[in-house]
């Protein structure tokens, strides 16, 4: 049918971390030197560096406690973010939050699939139209056309349903995995390092292969040295 | 639209688990008192539910592992069953299965949501009709016409789609929550009494409230007595 | 031999701790309620409390997380509190820096246990000796003398041996478990929950209970009432 | 003052392990592979190498779990045991059992360290000694003669105080950390392989490097070669 290159809607804020003096202050703690410290200066990041990643004693990379805003990821990711056991999502319920389609407007104006295929012969302009505009708000975009066409009726319908008084914990059953979600996310650095080695490979679904990436430029610019070896070399 | 009362389509099967004796064993250790054991017996059983459940030394329960094979369950509560992490899945993935459609016959002979509900004046005709009983074999059904209608017309989609040539990856975005999993489950009994209780509940979504009754029915005779009380009283 | 009641050698400081804030954030992501916040006030607190702890959510609890520097606690102490497995411990290391003994002057000017015990006619003498408090700094007392006086004559001799050039890999095998050690300890306000309640209790070990109760007194003021209901009521 | 090379007492038993088949069942469920199984054979062996380790899929190898029943340990190895929080130990309790050594005969006959010294002045006959043999039942020897004494006196030292009726939880604060230990310890495959890198290590206390090298030996056969990676080069 046609594809377009869209870039995705990945929001992440980080919203709150621990200090790498702490980090550095747990390490001094095997050896009780205190008075080494450079108050997570120079010395110290070499310190949780050479401890926590070569010499592998990797427990003490979890007192480096990160907590995430991530929005505007899609449902299907979020198959794959919860895998990641050592983490702490909250997230965004369609059991309590599906009403809120009930606020909106058409996002069709009652075309079919056939129909919304039919209206569009340049895809480039396919989600600069108003309707998929207002979808956006929920959905996130595959890029190929009939996918994203099938998760915007999809997304229509179940407005209809929750307008007509069908409870959200069946309405949901018919949701697109496109629809979009949002989370609080607290991880620690090693499982954190983790997360980014598995999903920013060439090998991870393209959107969480995005979210890696995302994750490691969120974070404070004196931690990133703790990751870098953990973003693909291919990326 | 109208609403039709049907069970769900979970299907538990045990694969192996860890004997009662093992984990009495174990709670010996602590007492060194092996030679009151009656290996797995009524003293042995008695004694598990007293130091793991009553005196809530609840690490003896990581003893006893369950290894499940679940099936029929719906990727709506797989995020929810995702959440539990102590436990271990496996899961069939969509990113590797989703080509199985292309096998498939039409779900739906090309009709669309509206002419689905035209077709059927009698609800519970509904799911007797050969494509949709075609289409059980992939979809969860919520019981409401309108929601499984959408979802059997996003089914039909995705075959076409993928027929098309379209990949997994983009396709799977499409996917109705409503799509059945299946997957390989290791949990252990402390967790598993975490799941059962707040997953037994009243409030909990009634497909995984379903998979909790299923999943104590499935446990060995001599071990659920572990589990009586996480059950909800209500049910 | 004779008995003391003395205190425990506890010393507790926080080192780095998350915002109530944060977490009232995460429970407010599943409904988007944000504006319903008060930025960590009474409604937030009143939230955490009711999702946290009365509806079960515990895992919103995990935003949560304590850096504690812990000091003064023995290693018969440490080996229960690494069986709470949901935390991050960095601990002193005995195989590092056991050689710290080798720099300190006699503990025992050479006398046995039998020569310590018709020293002292009066118990209550026995802490203030100058020797006994040379290895305080090392040793957690139990108050029986007879206990204390083994481990200030293991401590002796551990000394020697180390000066004799003894690795300390051999010489940490004779340590007696009132040893003191030190950790960096973090955990989340679910676990720490889970390890004030089963710690504060009457039938814990009395040092480990006082640690329990040094926990919680040494917490955020606001976040106190998160654990009221853990700490054992005969206390 | 000597040494003596003395193997270590460690004694492990594999209480019972989960198949192989069910680790490639698991695996195969990602794929829906089932129809390529051979039931735990050579395809099958092929398949959890290439995804549990090489794809580095590693949650797949939770599915497999082991509970051993380790003996002859000391407390001192135990410290470093329970830092591996991805495992479930229960523990000879000393809270609960110390009061065995009232059953015991005198291990010194009243002699110090000092007289001990004196009375061995060949080191290999210290450990054919029937006190020290009688000794043995209760402590780790470390081969260094001055360190096996200061246990042995610490440990007639406690006898005497639990006949005079000293309670166990003051008693325990003067126990050597050679003191003997046992534990039920159940692991799943994935942080068995995380252990035995981690301390077959040449940089790994000399105690636990023995148990990770037994534990590995008492690995079901056919199970090794899923651990063979791990065992470090230089043993």
């Amino acid at each position: 049918m046609g594809q377009c290159n869209i870039s995705t809607s990945i929001n992440v804020e980080l919203m709150q971390h621990s200090s790498l003096e702490v980090c550095a202050h747990a390490i001094r703690t095997c050896w009780q030197s205190f008075d080494k410290s450079d108050d997570g200066g120079e010395k110290d990041k070499d310190l949780i560096n050479r401890v926590g990643n070569k010499f592998k004693h990797a427990s003490t990379l979890e007192h480096l406690t990160y907590t995430f805003y991530i929005a505007g990821v899609s449902r299907a990711l979020l198959q794959e973010l919860a895998r990641h056991r050592m983490a702490s999502p909250s997230v965004k319920s369609t059991r309590y939050t599906l009403k809120e389609l009930r606020e909106e407007d058409t996002f069709t104006e009652g075309m079919s699939m056939v129909e919304l295929k039919e209206k569009y012969t340049v895809p480039s302009e396919v989600y600069e139209d108003k309707h998929m505009q207002r979808a956006a708000k929920y959905l996130v975009w595959s890029g190929e056309l009939g996918v994203d066409f099938s998760s915007v009726v999809a997304l229509e319908n179940i407005r209809l349903m929750l307008l007509d008084g069908i409870a959200n914990d069946r309405a949901k059953y018919c949701l697109p995995e496109s629809y979009k979600t949002e989370l609080t996310w607290t991880i620690n650095a090693r499982s954190l390092q983790n997360f980014i080695s598995l999903r920013s490979s060439k090998s991870a679904l393209w959107e969480i292969r995005d979210l890696a990436n995302t994750l490691y430029e969120t974070l404070p610019t004196d931690h990133k040295y703790l990751f870098e070896d953990c973003i693909a070399k291919e990326n």
